[in-house]
């Protein structure tokens, strides 16, 4: 398990397990003078929490976060930046019965093997959604820096459980209206379908996937960096990284495999005096380098894949087969809990890139 | 420009310019001991080769591979392994007149604010696919580490200009037909279908994209790097940083979105003794991790951007409008060479995380 | 400041300040199932404590270490291994006045204009020694992972203030005397002097320096790396980074440059029918490589500089001269305390080249 | 051998073996628009060229640079740049019978045994004082970066065999007299004595070490990074990767440790209207940062491992303890080539944290 850091310049280091103390995060390389506040981490940490509504699990996370290092007087010194939730009492006997018995879906199997039953198996251990506390926890310091930049990241929910919109929410829309539903969709109409797919799923053990949609806006041109630091590259890599996502596409993505090139093309025009597209097949990314025009993608995510509904299994020690009913608290549907993730890992990787490149100054900026 | 290399314990570095002297790759980390001639490394550059047929570019490419340094007597030393292969002549005449007109969809104008004009523009520079082949240097010798575990990689066309083939090949037509035809499609059928789009587009003045699958055999369970190295996570990053990929998904990929927790956790058995899943929705990797199926990936290319028709586009030191038409011998559609490709990267990332498994021992497998 | 991580393998990251909340450390890639209580690190720690005699600072710093993950039921998991300690309410007001009175010896005026301002300046912050903590709770876990080979790691005090020992001691007098007096010297009668002029300078509101030599045995032959990773670079550069060291020589160090190569070269035999030197010159390293003798090398502290004699200073709000006196608890010499800082640094180091090498299953011999 | 590279930000890789066909060097991070001509990197290497006198080897490099990459129309492109010299037709004949029989001194034993017998042994292979022409070829391009921020690098030679001057030479001296005479001593006397001491040991088969000091003028207060990358640190760090160096120290160093507190200190005072110290103790850097003195080191070299006198060893296949006489051309001192060594890897190290800066903007003063 050596690969719990992320970045170059703006590097992150992630620690903490399901049910263990806490979950926290380093970040090192954030630049002395950032005005920083508790209270701005923890509002992007509380559109993280399960709501108390009956779409997602009724388990309490109170995530407080607090700062162990890097802060003082409000502004981050230069040091490494320490951030952390702590991890209330959890229930962990229900995994015992776990242990050897696989969960279809989830890493149980492979982490067994790889770490010669030394893993925390408790709640998923490292493997476990809550980790992502640790990405969005870190997401709001990139955010806040790149706020210095007037860059802006708005994800939200496109797609669940096949529901998905007609027509496309406008930037407005996406601002005002994704995070006042449970759902984290742009478009109320839709969202109250989403809600009751998962309802329904729910409601027979089951569970559903979906699609978030993320757009960042005002990225200056020429970020990123050929040939293996590619901006979509290094998004892509973090956004597999969250638990659940099995697929990532950036611009017209897939479908741009079925247009021509005279189609997919994006025309350069000049538009109030700058450089611009009349399309964005590309997503806003050329070359692995931010184009000037907004940058779009969208991420797949599996229905969670604890369910209550009986599956079949093995028992590894016994080497039989068996069944398993996965009961606890669980989130019939991560897209909702994940918007705010999406967002995070994208400010993150966005931080890390902006103060690799030399042409931007943002210390200057931040005076 | 600081980001041309990838892998901690395989690590490559590549370097070169289309139209420079050379394209090359450095390993660093490959061990000592590994059989390697320069036949087998030429065998898998010859795959990527444009072919004397119509759908490729009618550019000679000889690509002849050189070993700088680390191999001595048909054996790796240990060394850094510095491969290249030397540029042919090149007609760079032709570039000076895009230099300020960046073409539609190329890297061109982010690479010129980027680069503040110092950036080597001639035949696409550093953003070339030509830089493609330092990829398939590296991933020869990946492919010949992982022989040692028996692991095989097979990429296919499957999709090209909307054209797909109605079934699944099976891995022995995989196997057997893919690299006969130049689509490098398994069912023969669709491949003369795939020929047809092709050449439709490019007596048009257009292109297609497409739509490759890999599929990897035999890696052991436990492979991958919770939390931020995850074996799709890495592999997903390797594959956005070849150029026009727009898409990647593994498994059941934007599809397992829209089935239910039930039909898409892919339930344990026990299959002669050793443990298997009942169906591959997971595509081989769970948390990031290989659980012993066959790990499968999808990747989209958008069609070539360099297209002959006539294209908006701006001339970016006066500002105003014109219009551009991209001459020159492009292949219309990039799929049938990146298919070596795909394969290639894929092989490296593994090989970087099969030599970060300290529960492998490969040094052993290798005497 | 982004390069608080030291290590490919068995990596580290450290963060706290001195009057920040905590101190502690992250170890990324300590593998799984390593025995490991807080009670084996807390003796480490405990050895680099103020000792409650006169010749070290008479502040109190309890330092109980705490694991916040990484580490179940006494077994290291494989995941991030956080541990830290809290710091205890100091008084930071004295700081205030040395804000823009930048110490003399201290990183007081350089951190002062690289952060902007916006540094913890309190207790020097960042630039503390009390940062060695968290080199000495990595350590700890190094240590327990090197015993597994057997790899035993001796450091003990040679000279203080100019004083030092007439003859070396034996290994055995190393083992059994080193840490039984205060300034952790093999040799009691040189242990006594030592304090002597330690006291001296004291009294006198000055500081001495002096220099830790340390042993480590049983290293197996060929732990290093090649060009840029030599083991004894990786070491010396983990010294330097120690606060107050000022030289690093190993084995005959700056003296083999006055030996003719006939005298230096250390002539192999057959001993034991195993292959040894008959001197030991090099140090127990050629070519970066370790050669299976000794490992020894030597380190140079200067004088602790918070002195309370008066010193010419300025006041660089002012840009003026002024003179400053430090008053507070400082030890006066960084020796004694340094010396198991110099054996944890020795053992992250080797910790980490001994899990990149290969030919080294560490994995086998933990079962 | 995966320890190839070095630095965050200006990073090197290096390939290539003293008999395989090259020793070359990559520099990934080079800022794109660099004034550089292929004279400039000759010049520097020129400088480490054996000398046609009889205090070096009579072996004949001729050492003509190439850049393969990354260069286009005289200035850096912002992409790897890749430089090599070809190594010319060399006897690798008499190494066959040293093969089994490991010279003292050199990395033989160490190398057989980690690379189980595959690693290049002709010439020393990897482990050959040549590679550092890879060295050189970075440190050039280092250098004429720095020189942007007027930071010049002074290396020169204080000490051969025991024989050293009695006055410390001033700036003046060491610019206009190092160069001048064959061992780069900036004091005319005492290169001549230097010289017979070299010769003696040659002439009786034998071979001395010496000392290097290095200055380096104009950089910047605040460059260096704690905790882990302190600029001694790293300096330290490459020097130690330097074949045959022993020792290192800044400042006052080892003595430094002999001195009070109040003596070593380093006092402020305002001179010209700046800060300064009226000493230089600390040899311009505390805490890891530069404090806007000049930074001073001395690097001890050991003498020559190879030697023509007769000397024990074993023979490794079969256990034996046997004699070698290592006949050959190699140099009775290194230390008068490794001058311009120590000023490229000084370069390379400074040029990194440079870049490393974000407080200093070296693409605007390029421009």
């Amino acid at each position: 398990m050596s690969g719990n850091s992320f970045g170059k310049r703006f590097r992150i280091t992630c620690f903490g397990e399901s049910h263990g103390r806490c979950v926290g995060v380093i970040i090192d390389g954030c630049p002395s003078g950032l005005q920083l506040s508790l209270k701005e981490v923890q509002k992007e940490l509380d559109k993280r929490r399960p709501r108390q509504d009956k779409i997602s699990t009724p388990r309490e996370e109170e995530d407080k976060v607090e700062f162990l290092s890097g802060v003082f007087k409000e502004y981050t010194t230069g040091a490494p930046l320490c951030m952390l939730v702590w991890n209330k009492k959890a229930d962990s006997e229900v995994y015992e019965k776990y242990r050897f018995k696989p969960r279809p879906g989830h890493a149980d199997y492979p982490a067994l093997i790889k770490y010669k039953k030394f893993n925390d198996y408790r709640g998923g251990g490292r493997f476990s959604g809550r980790i992502t506390a640790a990405f969005v926890m870190a997401g709001a310091v990139a955010k806040k820096l790149l706020k210095i930049l007037n860059i802006e990241i708005l994800a939200h929910t496109v797609e669940i459980g096949g529901v998905k919109s007609e027509k496309n929410p406008t930037l407005e829309e996406i601002r005002k209206i994704t995070y006042t539903n449970a759902v984290r969709c742009a478009d109320e109409k839709t969202a109250a379908l989403m809600k009751q797919e998962i309802m329904k799923a729910k409601n027979e053990g089951d569970s559903v996937g979906g699609i978030i949609e993320c757009i960042i806006l005002n990225v200056p041109v020429g970020v990123g960096e050929p040939v293996f630091d590619n901006l979509d590259a290094d998004i892509a890599k973090m956004l597999f990284n969250i638990p659940a996502v099995k697929g990532v596409e950036f611009g017209a993505g897939f479908n741009s495999s079925r247009l021509r090139g005279s189609e997919n093309n994006d025309p350069y025009i000049i538009k109030d005096g700058k450089v611009a597209t009349t399309s964005n097949n590309a997503g806003g990314i050329l070359g692995g380098l931010s184009n000037g025009m907004p940058i779009i993608f969208r991420t797949a995510f599996k229905p969670t894949p604890s369910i209550s509904k009986k599956q079949r299994t093995i028992d590894i020690e016994k080497m039989t087969e068996t069944t398993i009913e996965v009961k606890g608290m669980h989130d019939p549907c991560v897209v909702p809990r994940a918007v705010p993730i999406v967002e995070a890992v994208a400010a993150t990787v966005l931080a890390d890139h902006i103060l690799r490149s030399s042409f931007i100054n943002i210390g200057e900026k931040m005076e």
